[in-house]
């Protein structure tokens, strides 16, 4: 990355932003305030870290107005309303710049069938599985060993890693990015009890993904039972997350790792869950619920807001002695009661 | 899916079950009873939603002798004993008219292993391996990009989707289905301690699942460490399941999404496993015991009910209050016995 | 496994401990006490067990000094200071007999780029993938559909099982075991949020993995946003575990399935993380930590111990009650004040 370097007039080219001197300075990484040395660029997006500011070696450093002057006092300086979101559309504009120029092309090892429909400027890599009357949009990248299955459709510019599979009849839209081990598409979990054990119900529903939607390494997300699962735009899911049939995703709501959501629940928009929370099936999340790390959900949430559920942690044998209390915590507000009422 | 139609008395020659009116029908989907229009069937298995027989526009509901006469009232309707079960025979029988008819036969970009024994009607897909000894029953399908080690055996009629590792010595019996990304025979984890750190157990037992299971997408399921791992008949697994070496499942017992169980614990037949619920090591569940979602099982179970487990959840800043408590719980109830002795 | 048997005086020899009776003995198969047959050889770790030496039927076990009489008195045993770590031995060697001698080489069906640089005697499966600049380190196995991008490197002599993506620039060390369906340098999760909804952060690091690492199967490690993410010499990570962007992970520390660590948070040496424990972001745990299965660490932790936080589990209406009164806590410790101050 750092073998060649940047002119930060490149940069303000590209991104915009005010430049307080520097002109004549390259980057040659982007690094945090404290790692990064004289050719490096950071960001300061918090005004609590701006003692930092005294300290850090970095050749440039992105700032707000507010913090101009002070950040001008001791080097480069880059000013922008949003220091963070400035520090985001850099970390694009350098991958791009880093990024293997792959020739756009079906890789010999791939098999496609003839009768898929592959838009202009497609990348499909090395043995790639793309089966008939799969659609893959202009300009979409799909990864080594992937398989789209019959009737599948990937947008324009969306990108799928190495390993992914989107099954039959699955969408995603435009500009997406899914990584590797990812499956869409799956059955669904859908059993009719019987005298001689489980009978299957087939999966007959698809899943539907909107755009600018990212989902991480190994997150399964299930087909429907009879209508679809739905992941509306601009939802962003970490890895090894479980979306079961039938749930809904309101858009840019985002899911941390090793989050789980069983059957039709319908999450709304503009939510965020936590690492390893729990949403058990057949709920309703309005929009805007912001849900704690290793909580589990088991009733609706109707108003906006924090909630939360983790156990919390201690030192084992204070855990044990008020593990062994807890179980007993009903009865013990009945001594209370009984006191009170002598 | 719906591009051609289905006339009830075809459905009625395949499934059973007395048809009331509608002999003339066509149907093109399955559709819940809120959703379905007038070419559409739908199933009423909950009495309770018995008042949706007056709104639904479904063109024929399944239902029980006890509401054939309210059914037949509105228009078609088939009579069955077990409209849920009926209903789950009806997806079945869908879904194969639906299916493409993928001709039986090796894919030429498979690599099969001439030491390998495939049976009658055998399908193997576009870039699979099979390696020597490794064994396909009759009418088995393997996937894209499956990977059947050497002896391991995939049982008659048993189905691996696109990507499914099956490790060497490994076997799973008939009529099995096998999501994406499974991986069936990794070592289990185990080591023991030195000076110079962890020093690797070699696995050496198998993986053995009988007939009638269906495993989730991404789960995983390890190799004994001398013994086997025993996954019984009718066994349904969801996705991104996590069974640990040795670690024996009953007959048909069916474990939620993201649910974890620690090595060489005994589960029963008959149980239910929630979702993101755990169940530590070395222990005996017995036959019959449901676990709710996201219960952490710490000890053996010696009797069939419902065991739950998970921490309720709360507006964040009530969550905060009676977390702190909860640390002190042992002292209150101290103060409580206490306040009793005054 | 058990086709062929081995003389205990061939397993002394390459294996070392001190023989008593027995000379003329040949195991066929390794089993515990309770399972082993005349032909089988145990071990003898914890003294509690001692009571199995009367009843074991095993023709060989394995024992430290202090219980050498009363092995011998009942048949062949071998003597060893640590018989756990003797038994772990015993299994990798007998491994190594039984593994299939598979001929080093590229398999014809790998697409291997001639700009990645393969060691002595490296092994490629079939349809597999190796980017340029890749190195492949001597003696190492890269498993049939495994992906290895552009600049990675493998360590001499570790194997990557079938389908394991080893992303962009990503390494790992020598001697180690990656198991399938492992996702290394996956894209961390990272986003500044905008008006027009989240924009990514490119992750700009790496994963650097060292020496003597094992990984499960399913397991995902994300590289980092700007520095790396580091996992250092001798971490054995179990199945399904998720480690995201930046966490640095010490050396000899182990963690089992399903485990979770969230970003930037730092995790000491010789440390031990249980089944389904989640440890969110920026927390610094120091080295000899132990945390129980399915705790949720939420605070960092500066000193050694154990810790816990599971909710117990309970029969289910003792559980609700419980649950419910859980939700008043804080209350009614409000209710033991009053009383107290009366």
């Amino acid at each position: 990355m750092s073998s060649t370097t940047v002119a930060l007039s490149d940069l303000i080219a590209a991104l915009g932003g005010d430049l307080l001197g520097g002109s004549e300075l390259r980057i040659a990484a982007i690094a945090p305030l404290d790692e990064a040395d004289e050719h490096g660029i950071s960001f300061l997006a918090n005004p609590r870290y701006q003692a930092q500011l005294a300290t850090t070696r970095a050749g440039c450093v992105i700032v707000a107005p507010a913090l101009a002057e002070a950040a001008a006092a001791r080097g480069a300086a880059i000013v922008t309303p949003d220091p963070y979101l400035y520090f985001a559309r850099l970390t694009q504009w350098w991958a791009a710049r880093a990024r293997s120029r792959a020739s756009a092309g079906v890789h010999p090892s791939a098999v496609v069938s003839p009768e898929a429909r592959l838009g202009q400027g497609v990348e499909i890599g090395p043995l790639a599985v793309v089966e008939a009357d799969a659609v893959i949009g202009d300009g979409a990248r799909i990864g080594a060993h992937c398989v789209v299955e019959r009737g599948a459709a990937v947008g324009a510019g969306t990108r799928l890693a190495p390993r992914v599979v989107l099954g039959h009849g699955c969408r995603i839209g435009a500009r997406g990015i899914v990584h590797s081990g990812v499956v869409i598409g799956a059955d669904g979990f859908g059993f009719a009890p019987s005298k001689s054990g489980y009978v299957k119900i087939e999966q007959l529903g698809n899943v539907r993904i909107g755009d600018d939607v990212e989902i991480g390494a190994n997150t399964c997300i299930d087909r429907g039972a009879l209508a679809d699962t739905v992941i509306e735009d601009g939802v962003k899911l970490d890895n090894l997350i479980q979306i079961a049939h039938n749930v809904h995703i309101g858009r840019n709501t985002a899911m941390a790792g090793c989050a789980a959501v069983a059957g039709s629940t319908r999450i709304g928009a503009n939510c965020t869950i936590g690492g390893a929370a729990n949403i058990i099936g057949h709920l309703n999340i309005v929009d805007g619920v912001h849900i704690s790390a290793a909580t589990t959900i088991t009733r609706s949430i109707a108003a906006p807001g924090v909630y939360s559920g983790p156990h919390p942690f201690e030192e084992n044998s204070s855990w044990q002695k008020n593990a062994a209390t807890l179980r007993q915590l009903h009865t013990l507000r009945e001594r209370v009661r009984a006191l009170e009422k002598k």
